[in-house]
């Protein structure tokens, strides 16, 4: 379920964090613009439209507050070890696009195998990967990036 | 399939990458003692045998040579933002112990959902990492570490 940025704000006020226009703006992009970015991302989004209001420790700053208080979660694409930020906070899978970097969720239903896949290993969850090209870089025809394993 | 210590020097070498003392060492617990370690991991097993004799520096040199000619394959586990580096570089799935942290290999078969999982979206792999305990984790009743999403 994605948090909303009505819900990040609620509870960020409940945790006593004061609400800053920097902070707004973060909330703003991440929860209602952006998906899956990385700080940098974040950081250039803002940027490009409010130069030179948010740093990027501002972000990771806010990042590890909204981490902590469990309004997203910080993960990294098997191939990459950049931190992304998922503002859906529960169990899902991700679709990640060799050609353009970006991660999108896949929520639906699949026939999921079963979870002892090894005797004594007790498994709690799984995660799946699928990586591929999304349908505007096949139609854009964008090349391959250098980071796929 | 795994690299053996034996494939990775001849390729090496036919690379004309000299084999030091410290090379060998790399590539002796690389491929033969280790399973799945970041650099640091590597870095203090050979410091606890050899101390002084390797430096974190040239064991991130080395992996770097060694993923370039294709002889390993670095990877994120999807909570922690730390490379870790696997000798067996054909497709396969992992399993991920959330106490003491070790990565396994599943390369047995796995009932795969189709990978026609979103409209658009052109798949070429699936990628499947089990997170739970391992057996000795669950014996010794390690408590789990704070990574874990």
């Amino acid at each position: 379920m994605n948090v909303t940025i009505e819900e990040a704000v609620e509870r960020l006020k409940a945790s006593g964090i004061r609400m800053t226009a920097q902070r707004e703006l973060i909330l703003d992009y991440l929860y209602a613009r952006l998906s899956h970015p990385s700080a940098e991302e974040l950081y250039e989004a803002i940027y490009a439209d409010y130069p030179r209001v948010v740093s990027i420790t501002t972000i990771y700053k806010n990042m590890r507050v909204l981490r902590d208080l469990g309004l997203l979660k910080e993960f990294y694409v098997r191939q990459t070890g950049i931190a992304r930020y998922d503002t859906n906070v529960l169990p899902h899978h991700h679709l990640y696009c060799v050609r353009c970097g970006r991660v999108t969720d896949y929520t639906g239903a699949l026939p999921l195998p079963s979870i002892e896949v090894s005797p004594g290993f007790q498994a709690h969850s799984i995660f799946l990967e699928v990586t591929g090209t999304c349908k505007a870089c096949a139609v854009l025809q964008r090349p391959e990036r250098g980071i796929a394993i």
